[in-house]
């Protein structure tokens, strides 16, 4: 047979309506698009300038070895060269973890509602896949995931802060999961809203502990606002790091993106203006759903869940602000069924969201 | 133990030297790059306009189904967006099949001397690679190929054109071989070098005809000029392609990336330039090697491959010729120690070419 059995069973990915497809159903007046946790700002136009400078040479194969950008990190990092990776994306050099590390007969460990690309990826390699319930408070269960570590388990996913929740868990709280953990069982901490929670006091910015054992991943998507161009970076052992450049497509990630990643690393204006619309952005969304009467989960993210009391509420509610042109993210696929995810767009944005939701949810 | 043995036997790839690195050591009055059969043309200018105008949406994710282009390669090709899948270059479509149709026991076979990209997937796969010795032409040996098929034979890769040697086999060699493999075996057909073999007679331009078990890869990279953006395409029956789009990186190829290669599609203009660049400068290159007494390989793509006497000649060769500023490709890598092969520049660039071939080999 042509297609193992294990790809056939793999549902296929359902994308999110475009812009185009909601014009063309509901044709609102405006379309605010707070579904996938973009940066509503833009990029810095210091990465368009970039981009548009690379396409001199763009006949040329990129650097395999992403040599300038994978100095720079390490220099802001305060770390070696040798200890990053860089690729099409943090789901990209997920992609290539799990194309790395994996045997048949390996397991990997996550978490009942976090980000799906991770389970994807594992289905696909047709690994068993483990998943431990969040707490009652939608965070990661640390100690619940430390007991459910097998032999087989082989890499541990984790997302801090965590995509759809925005929870996040403390640096202490990951020091007493860490010691649970076996060495030779690989941690993914996927870090791609790092730049949203840097500045929680007891946020485990995992680049100031390094454990032999533990991959960062990080991301241009979010709040460098480069989703479009597919560039993320891993930081880690130096041993595991030479193992996946072994493995990594030679000229990933392309020569715009590695362009565009260094420049907006230098543009710390766009990027602190980027981070300060989130911030303020949240806290105005917290106070419009409490004067709904709305649930939501405090985050440390880009995004805010609100939480329906069942389904068929969260479905109405997503639906009627879609035909006002504010495009929400339903989470069945995360196990969150009665949940809405809202990324926090600009001041603009936000206004569509009030007054949209105004009409729907009359109090 | 975290790294697979499988993976830390794999050797690291070697880039070759970069313009820079060339510069710092012999720094020759001017460079010419011929060694990575890129399009020393350039690219479309409408593929560098189509860039600059996908910045204004870059913070938001690329379109996962890249349903423009695919729309506008089915058309071009009379087939229907089913049969089509994009990826980040050729080599990207191709790490997605060994991602998706491999099964830890499953064997792969190949020739000796072709394209490296899928030998370093089928072994970071952990896949066993059986490979064919090329016939004295230095081309493909599909009778013996098709001998060698195992009941354990999963995927039989093919480039036609072949990378380095340039040649081809011809549409009835084809059809013969294609008879005496099994159904259950997928044949990757790799036709990154199409554009500059499709006015030969019997090239078997593999969309004119199309096998269950065929899947065609095809490139930006080459006569297109954006080896630097990462876009490549594949056809196949849809039952293999749906299959594919469970496993693919949603958000691969990028939104530049996606756009260039539709402006790229539309300039037929500069592909036409392209191409006709290669073939005069292909036909000039093989008087001058003639004039050297030097032994080439008849090519029908974008580099010719010369033959010396032993090794050291070829080294020796090709380093004369680096530091006159000419970058050629040595081929140990593909089992051709004694081969160096040129990729057809600009006119200019094949001046230069000679020039410093002049100086090193004095008639």
């Amino acid at each position: 047979m042509l297609v193992p059995s294990h790809i056939q069973t793999l549902k296929p990915y359902i994308a999110g309506k475009t812009i185009e497809e909601v014009v063309h159903e509901y044709n609102p007046p405006r379309i605010s698009k707070l579904a996938s946790n973009e940066n509503r700002l833009g990029c810095s136009p210091k990465a368009r300038e970039a981009v548009n400078r690379s396409m001199d040479q763009i006949m040329n194969y990129p650097d395999p070895a992403s040599k300038l950008l994978r100095e720079r990190l390490a220099k802001q990092f305060g770390i070696k060269t040798g200890n990053v990776i860089t690729g099409s994306g943090s789901e990209g050099v997920m992609a290539l973890i799990t194309r790395t590390f994996f045997l048949d007969t390996d397991e990997a460990l996550t978490a009942d509602a976090t980000f799906i690309g991770f389970v994807v990826l594992a289905n696909s390699r047709g690994i068993k896949l483990r998943r431990v319930p969040l707490t009652s408070g939608y965070r990661f269960d640390l100690e619940a995931m430390a007991a459910a570590i097998r032999p087989e388990t082989k890499v541990i996913y984790l997302a801090n802060p965590n995509n759809p929740t925005g929870t996040y868990f403390s640096r202490k709280e990951f020091e007493a999961f860490h010691k649970k953990v076996p060495e030779h069982v690989l941690i993914i901490m996927d870090e791609a809203y790092f730049e949203y929670a840097r500045n929680v006091a007891d946020y485990p910015d995992s680049m100031k502990y390094r454990y032999d054992n533990v991959i960062t991943l990080r991301t241009f998507s979010k709040a460098y606002g480069l989703a479009g161009l597919r560039i993320g970076y891993g930081f880690a052992h130096e041993d595991i790091i030479s193992n996946l450049m072994k493995v990594k497509l030679p000229f990933e990630p392309s020569t715009p993106a590695q362009a565009a990643a260094l420049a907006a690393l230098d543009d710390t204006d766009f990027l602190d203006r980027s981070v300060a619309m989130v911030h303020s952005g949240r806290d105005r969304l917290y106070d419009f759903l409490t004067s709904k009467g709305l649930n939501f989960v405090e985050s440390v993210s880009n995004s805010v869940m609100a939480i329906f009391g069942d389904e068929p509420e969260a479905e109405a509610f997503t639906l009627a602000m879609l035909k006002k042109g504010v495009i929400l993210r339903r989470l069945p696929a995360f196990g969150l069924p009665n949940c809405v995810r809202i990324t926090i767009g600009t001041p603009d944005e936000m206004d569509h969201f009030e007054m949209a939701c105004d009409d729907v949810l009359p109090v």
